[in-house]
């Protein structure tokens, strides 16, 4: 199919994993492209570090360039594409080009998670689009519906799994009962997980995402630095156990939530931590690598996005249809839906999040020690839900499930258990979510 | 929130269930809508046929007509919003708002699953917008993903549950064992069924949404009567229990595939029938009322849409979701994108879908029994994937799945055995999805 309108160029900087699968897309689907934007697409080069580095397929040497800014700076470039990922120099490069007009297609959560607010000032400025559906959840369309879609709404909570490592060690130990780390290893022998995984099951990762999808949901900006972050490298096996036998499963959460704080004023509290959700909930059974994010808002109700959050080509496919999107904004000369931020609500601490406490504790086989921890947990002013109590020789295991109570006081409960004579050892403390 | 741009105007046709949420929410959220659009919004009519009814919340009457061209024709309105559903006389109000290049935001089904293309031609014509995200699976942001968000992949196939009442009836089913008119019986008593079941359960419904989705993820002009429709009134308990048996769930699904022909040629095939699925698979656990949309594609790989498919409130979220975009784009001066159907596929008869049989026979139990019914299928090229065999006195009961085939010669197999002698009856044919 040909087009007598003149192609849309592009500039694509970074040539990895995902680059090269943008590549290899651009050429195998250019008709379609082509017919889809009513122009053709040209790619006009390609910044790397290494222009002699292998890669796949057959890249055109000639549009290799290791001078990325230069390429960024060419008057013949509409379309930036950047798969470089960091923060330093990916920065400077989309801000020169959002600043001259030059539409940005970016995969790159860390920059957006850190300092989003610039590229969306540089973007206001040169009048350009500024799209990053690939930066979290990989292929899954989901910020084009927050952005666009649920505008007419009004979310109130975004619970996700938006992290594939993680969720796959989880998984694999929810199905074999296997510890963390022998299903890290697995991972990394399958190539789930890298060789220094810290990102990932430190929560660093989803908290960056969590920070994006907070900020689109609530029009509020919410940077990786306001959310609170728990890695799931704690999680034991005994953990995964424990869930089960509540008919649950243990998942790393991201989860991001609108609500009134402590003075009655509308704020939002962003959180990643692993917890337990009971497996009748549609994100339980999310397994493998796979991300999902389930959404609630006022009118839609309960919505969820399921599908792969990693990988070339994937992640390629979101880039893809960002870079179809911004063509067609430049022959029609108009623009995305911009960066919308009007409700500048305030972030809520951890230590107001409501949540829920599932604690199991080592304690001794006395007479009157459920009394003595229930009064620890009146004190706080937290609500037990459930109590199961297991005794053996002279120990007994006591299982408690609280209410929903303010994180803060459900630590200080903990901390104060902690310091009973009666209590062995906290064996393990985790945040239950779903309506269990 | 105030706004110093001219309010974007907005003639609502229909006030029932949908529309009295839209009004209700364009009043409840009128300050986060200014602020997301820019400008505010007002409503400056309503037709319905009976102005006088009682309604839910205040609405001013002096904005009810009973003339719904007129208000369509008026100067002063930018945006119509047509929730009343049916052929006609919705198609000619249409109509008369797109080729005015009004933009226009409908929930109609029926209406663009029958005739779409006029509709697209009359937006064309009048360089108009027509969103319909409502009109399928309600609340669920879908089209707007199939339509911009996977523009630069290839949708290689479509499986959805997109009718409420039948799933929450194949659920009841699977859960409790019931039949069908008990599962219906309950659907009725709690609302999820209309009085009339029809259009549900026979797959009218569901085959208008299946062409609307074919049309977006193919590019191709796909109506109503392309689709391959079979209702799941022919459910058995019976049937439920034997795929339980299996590992399996059964749904009524909508499928939509591209893929060669019988002569090689690119080609979509779209059909709504009853199928077994592994309750492994992530439709398997869509219960109750709640829709789902499974989409493959070659980059992006699988995709899962999950939310409530139908209820004012949600259906009335997709409504101001579309109407927040054409408003946006009437303040820009922009249109989203219009019609893609390029591709032009030719729609494959059901006869040369590919897909599987489980067939069980009650048959005379005798020697050679099983190598008859063998050679049936044999005869017709159809490779048997398993048998289970179970005898009891002089009759034995044949299970059969088969491996995947053109439907007609699985038509053709099921027809064949009927005449046998050996074969007592069969006792169902059910078709099987998602790889089990």
């Amino acid at each position: 199919m040909s087009s007598d309108k003149p192609a849309v160029r592009l500039a694509l900087l970074g040539c990895g994993t995902v680059g090269t699968e943008v590549v290899r897309l651009l050429h195998e689907q250019a008709e379609d492209l082509t017919a889809r934007i009513g122009a053709p697409l040209e790619l006009v080069g390609i910044a790397v570090r290494r222009p002699g580095r292998q890669r796949g397929g057959a890249i055109d040497p000639a549009l290799f360039t290791t001078d990325a800014l230069g390429l960024v700076k060419r008057d013949d470039v509409d379309v930036v594409i950047e798969v470089v990922g960091g923060i330093d120099p990916a920065r400077s490069w989309l801000i020169e080009a959002l600043s001259a007009g030059k539409s940005v297609v970016t995969a790159n959560k860390a920059l957006l998670a850190e300092d989003g607010a610039t590229l969306h000032d540089a973007a206001a400025e040169g009048n350009a689009d500024l799209y990053f559906e690939a930066a979290v959840a990989g292929a899954i369309p989901l910020l084009r519906p927050l952005r666009e879609s649920l505008h007419g709404d009004r979310v109130t909570r975004v619970t996700g799994i938006v992290n594939g490592t993680t969720n796959f060690i989880l998984s694999s130990m929810d199905a074999t009962g296997a510890g963390f780390g022998e299903a890290l290893d697995e991972a990394t022998e399958l190539g789930y997980a890298e060789a220094d995984p810290t990102a990932d099951v430190e929560g660093f990762d989803a908290a960056a995402k969590a920070a994006i999808l907070a900020s689109l949901a609530f029009h509020t900006r919410v940077t990786a630095a306001d959310v609170f972050r728990e890695g799931m490298t704690g999680v034991t096996a005994a953990d995964v156990a424990s869930a089960k036998e509540m008919g649950c499963t243990i998942k790393l959460l991201c989860i991001a939530q609108r609500g009134p704080d402590s003075t009655g004023n509308e704020s939002v509290s962003v959180r990643v931590h692993p917890a337990m959700i009971p497996r009748s909930h549609p994100l339980a059974s999310v397994g493998d690598a796979f991300n999902a994010v389930f959404v609630e808002a006022e009118a839609a109700g309960q919505l969820m996005f399921y599908g792969r959050g990693a990988g070339g080509t994937p992640t390629a496919s979101a880039v893809l249809g960002d870079i179809v999107a911004a063509a067609r904004n430049r022959l029609s000369g108009t623009r995305a839906p911009s960066e919308s931020s009007y409700a500048h609500l305030p972030i809520r601490p951890i230590g107001e999040a409501v949540t829920r406490y599932h604690i199991s504790l080592d304690v001794a086989d006395r007479q009157g020690v459920l009394a003595t921890v229930a009064g620890v947990f009146a004190k706080h002013e937290v609500s037990i839900a459930t109590v199961r109590q297991s005794g053996r020789d002279e120990d007994a295991t006591l299982v408690i499930v609280t209410h929903g109570a303010p994180d803060a006081n459900l630590a200080a409960t903990v901390e104060d258990l902690r310091s009973l004579d009666i209590v062995r050892s906290i064996a393990s403390v985790l945040r239950v979510e779903g309506g269990v």
